[in-house]
């Protein structure tokens, strides 16, 4: 059982699909933000997304997966110049974790015994070129929240700490879950999330039991299950490279600049990352589904998870979130 | 008096020894959670149980008991491929544990002495194939308590601090006790809990005399005392042994997945945790019992013990969670 | 001036001084705990009791006392085999202790010159069969308290910190004092201690005068004072070793047995550590009186300190605890 | 795509853009705050205004940038009188760094091996003669900005920690970004920044569009984008350069000097800092505009940014200090 | 200048100056609290009277100045018998000072020079047979202040700390100075002071005046105002000296004693501190006085000093606990 | 532009700056506390004042700038008897210093390095015969406030910290600036200076204009400014030191003392350094003015700064404290 549940077996939860499938078509969305109930399977899901991908060619020994010997930072010491290949990487971020392993930090082994000022890398190292997840990001502090999503943004580790001055890239995509009920995220730290998912338990019967019917098939009769779901996910994989190739090719129009902007006008949506990440997740999709030019059907189809989480607060609207997008959805693309 | 109190002769709960019972029948099911008064024997139960089970066969010098010398960790440096019988273990987490011994740490004293990073292993290596207990789970910092959660769920320990990065098998039975009087535990960290039960003291002259009275005797006629209850104790290991057994051949009907999900809706437990542990439990008792399927009966018998402590707090219904749901049960399986 | 102050010579305060001797005849009633006023001379009298009992036979150099060569700790590397007398233990928490001086830690000394990780045993080894004191209770931090109390209850101090796993029996009786007014010790705490007393200031001339004219003899006549109270001392120390002795051979019928637990359930004393103890201090108290079996009157005599600081807190009855133990004393065993 | 948006490509923003190029004219004028939304690109214009400005000369090696051999400091250890160019310091302040990095500190690597003890610079040295830019500048704890606004502009940094007493030049323009939401800046810091901006989403539809239109360009079709704007930045570091020029030759009458007074009279500025600055920042916005005298519609020009965060809070007058300061202009400056 | 100013020139302050006087003839009577405003020569007096005291005998080297070689610490290793004499050590506790001065600590030069495990004695080693003064004891921390009333009261100072386990005398008297409008200090740690007294600004402008004039005096005509005050000091002494040798000899009569405690009844003082002070006070007085035997007026002369500081607080009663006492001794001791 | 702005230049501000001539005459009268505005030139006064005193006589190499050999402190180990001139040093306290760098602590390099425990002296110990000057004395932790009254008074450093135990004279006039805004000194800081000032800006234009007209003429006409002024300020050190010689010499009746306590009663000022300080300063005025004694109209020009900080709050008196200072000079110094 050393093989993740597949992707394509996950029952439901279409929204938080389709964000991930985003950002693997395009990192540059910016990270998910998955809210909702305990136990909806969010941490499988990022792991099933991860065993999907393809794996990446990088210089052996490179520390941070680089796909060029040039592209390896000098404090490596990187002399290889072969390439290797990897899975995804997908990092967890550990409960527990200190803030020296995150950024990486003087090697304590080089220090002591050969007088010299090294570099250990951290965790943002490895996730280059991958994924970076945090269960529950609401229990992390908010100064290594701030610290992932700076660097997220950024591509670039910047380290000032113990007398070290050290960069290198860190380009991956953040994924991190929480639970609104356990204290919320700062509206500064949403902002900066790419895009955000709500996920919910099933209420019905029968797709409940289509959850435990299949996790009951991927415990016990495991080799079947996987043959089946394999194909679907070897599909998805497919897709999404396609829709890769595609995006550079798509046109967008003024009329979908329009869209967006008045869009987030409407939606009292802070500064101006909310009508680029939804242009930008719209050109997925387009691409994903294989349009040639991006359409409002593919505004509408992002703007739940592109904007989401940016909304003003409303006193005097007490619908949520949501509720609100999709309004106004209605209204201003009709 | 070195044997500890024999698991048999612990008078009244049942719903304590059902679940430790079933928890050594099936690990998967996850921890135990036991609530209640102080003074009620959670910690003689815990210790009894260890002494009852069979001893683990182990490779000789492993630090996580591994089974077969292919799955000692590599960090351990492990040469023999000799098999040693040991004691299922149980770890106490003692009052004044220091993170570093939980999850393990950097061995200060190789580093000083040879100038080498080395592992030196904590309280989950040695919890492997086996249980810990926590006393009073509330007195514990959140960050440890989610810590061993998740460990005890994914049956992995990955440490990142101090340069390390290591990763060892944790597989153990999580039991730990608490009083709800001083401080609850926030949901997430109940969920993640298997089963839950709750202890009282007797309330009746008689039992209160029984306990005494058979405390006595362990005390002050040990040797008679003991011979009579071993026999019990022997008898309940073969139940669990054989109903380790049977498990994977138990037959599970739709009715069977449907009821579970029914049940859990009806309840309003978030998630889906609640029917997977649910079956689970089920499964287990229905092995313990001999049954070559599972029943309602079955789900009747541990359906308080799974899902008492996922429900929503429903600020209509007064009544305890124990009561919610065993009404529930009566309306949905009658 | 160095011996102390005599135990026999201590002016009324009838409660505590039972309950160090019971504590002295069976320790496995557990700790005391003295609750009340300034100036009460709680201090003057576990020295004094510490004075009054006979010297322990212990294995020369070995750090926990032991009485057999074979019990001390692997870890002392003791050697010798020669026996040695001492004087009954009795150890000061001094206000500022550290915690690893408590449970022992690593020995630095040892680990910077020799590069050995050694253990340096605390306070907790050192009290090993004997008495450990801590003044003011209250004013130490709840988690060391917590230690102490478990350490306590279980005679073994397991340690695991700084990379150290060691284990030695640490049987101790801890008496603590502790003013109510400077905030309650939680109950979980209380209850665990095994006898808690009062001690108040007396409110009569004639006493106050006693005190201060024995205090006086005590400090301007000393030889003359000690000559006196010595042999009283003496008379003490004999009947508590007779009682010792007595103890094994006591009957415990099965109506005390059953008045037990009518009196803890009476009071509503949660968990049944209250029956446990008070039967055991029935016990001692009958032994030290050279009866043959226990009988109601012991129960009476030793039931307030038993029970008193186990009683649920109950808001339609605004009685302190000693009155209603004394009040439920007479209706359940008239 | 590794060379920065261009500072004339950015869309509106004008007060933000003109203060800017103010301090570039004239670093004395102090640093620039800047109020307002996320995702206003107020990190865009900090690089932007950085790219734009001329290389700088430095003493080779020189751990400060200083122009001349002679003014490098003692504890450097400089040889060289080689000089070299360099691009304009911009130094970030990422999230995390410790006051260690941001002053300097004790060099550890030396201390260790070599037993001396040696000044290892901080950002404070790297940002000389550039500028130094802090995001969320109310995220940062009070005595590090402090210590940042005394550096900023006392222009040396003054170190007295770990047994060592350090100087060092430390001329550098402080941008801090911030938004009022997120807890304000006490008076006390807020005083000494030089000018203050505010900036706001665009609300109207085609700014935004055009926003984005620019920033799509700049991303698909970057080689004929920077070519267009590269020459715009162009003349405009021309215009700058020669504004520096005619600085020390601009006429200032006695009029202007009893404008400036009169203005902050009527404003109730504490202090006299907003007079200085606004009487700086209306020469610089002379120079820059080619004129031979400071003029009234100068001091317009600058007014709400050199005065506007130093009003005193007037519970009478609701209007927000940018209305304050453009009614108070009307009347005293008509 | 370096001469302390004169005891006996001390203005007024009779109630300070005759606490201190009884300390130096009874050491034991415990420490001295002074309450009240400042600038009132608190601290100059306890100057004045450690420069009044006759010097001490102690042994050379010894780091508690024993009195005899035989009493020298052992971990002191002091080898000579050569007696020397010394000023009556009067140790300040400067602000600032860390708890391993107060109390002694490992010696870190020897332990890293040596790789020996030395005690390096604190300031209570420095204050044996002599005073230990505190300005402003409300703003130590409570810990501290507790262990210095631990050891004053004990005459031990035990170490437990870092691996040190070490004892040595430590007998002196404390002298606390407090202002109650910055915080009261806790009952508990009044109680422990053996007297209190009450400073105040003198209110008439004659005694002011004699105040500045002495002050001018001390400062601008040193030697006669030496010379005149010195006499009166030298009286001082003797009558201390005498009154330490008739302190043995003085007889106290049931009577007396009878008083101490009812008055301490009346009084509603808790413990019996109060008295057994009361006794000890008034026995110095009679001695200090010449008197033979202890009388009612040396119990009213000290009565407000010994008992001011130990009154319950009685909230039906506003007057002030000097009125309280004053009022008690008429009603109690006419 | 490395020359300080002339202290003569300085316009208005008439109570700041005699306050400061006044320490420079008798440093004796204690430290000088500036309240105020922001902006007001504190800080550019006390620079001021530091350039126009005379240089200081010192024995070379002495860290505490002692002015004969024999004053050099032990531990400095200095050789040399020649003297050297400085610049009275003018200390500043910047912000982010640690306490071990105010009041010196172990030399950590010579400890690692040559394993000797030696002292490295701190900023109290170059601040001796000159200034110590903290910006917004409100900032600083109270215990570091504490530590520099105290030895501002005393004139002498004791440091008891890491196994040090040292002494040095630490004589300076400690010059600290505080805005009431943010925050009060407690009471008995505020006792301990020896005079305080309230410093505004000035609200008419004309004043207004003049500052900025200096301001600019000390930027741009920097040789002709200066020429100007520095002639004022060596009239003005003249004057000083004539000041110093005449102060022993001056006569002071029993009238002026008689009217310091007269003055201090009726303003209720706790304790005595009120009159004390009202006394010294009078004299440093009288001297400066040349005059042969004290006179009531010394006592009026001084008694605001020696007083207006030791007031007792009066509830039913809601005039500011510099009224009711008047009000009491008019009736009680008529």
């Amino acid at each position: 059982m050393t093989q993740p549940f597949p992707f394509s077996a996950i029952v439901g939860q279409a929204e938080m699909k389709q964000a991930m499938v985003l950002t693997a078509i395009d990192p540059g969305i910016g990270g998910v933000l998955v809210f909702g109930d305990r136990g909806t399977g969010k941490s499988t899901a990022v792991r099933a997304l991860a065993a999907l991908l393809p794996e990446i060619t990088a210089v052996e020994g490179c520390p941070v997966n680089s796909a060029k010997p040039e592209d390896c930072p000098e404090w490596a010491h990187v002399r290889s110049t072969k390439m290797v290949t990897r899975a995804t990487p997908v990092i967890d971020l550990p409960l527990g974790v200190t803030e020296d392993r995150v950024v990486g930090a003087l090697d304590i082994e080089r220090a002591l015994t050969r007088g010299e000022k090294a570099f250990e890398p951290g965790l943002l190292a490895r996730a280059n070129r991958g994924y970076l997840y945090i269960d529950e990001v609401n229990l992390l502090e908010d100064h290594i929240v701030d610290l992932l999503l700076d660097v997220a943004q950024s591509g670039e580790n910047v380290v000032e700490r113990e007398g070290l001055s050290i960069r290198h890239a860190a380009r991956f995509v953040l994924v991190g879950s929480g639970n609104p009920e356990e204290g919320e995220l700062r509206p500064q730290l949403l902002d900066r999330f790419g895009l955000s998912v709500e996920v919910t338990s099933p209420r019905d019967v029968e797709t409940r039991v289509e959850v435990i019917r299949r996790r009951d098939a991927f415990e016990n009769d495991n080799e079947n299950f996987m043959k089946k779901w394999r194909r679907k996910d070897t599909d998805l994989r497919k897709a999404i490279l396609a829709a890769r190739e595609a995006l550079p090719k798509l046109v967008t129009t003024e009329a979908v600049l329009h869209d967006c902007a008045a869009l987030c006008i409407a939606l009292g949506s802070d500064g101006l990352r909310g009508e680029l990440t939804l242009l930008r997740a719209a050109r997925a999709i387009a691409a994903f589904e294989g349009a040639a030019e991006v359409t409002r059907a593919h505004l509408r189809a992002v703007a739940p998870s592109a904007l989401r989480h940016r909304l003003r607060r409303d006193p005097l609207d007490e619908a949520g979130s949501t509720v609100r997008v999709a309004r106004t959805l209605t209204e201003v693309l009709p």
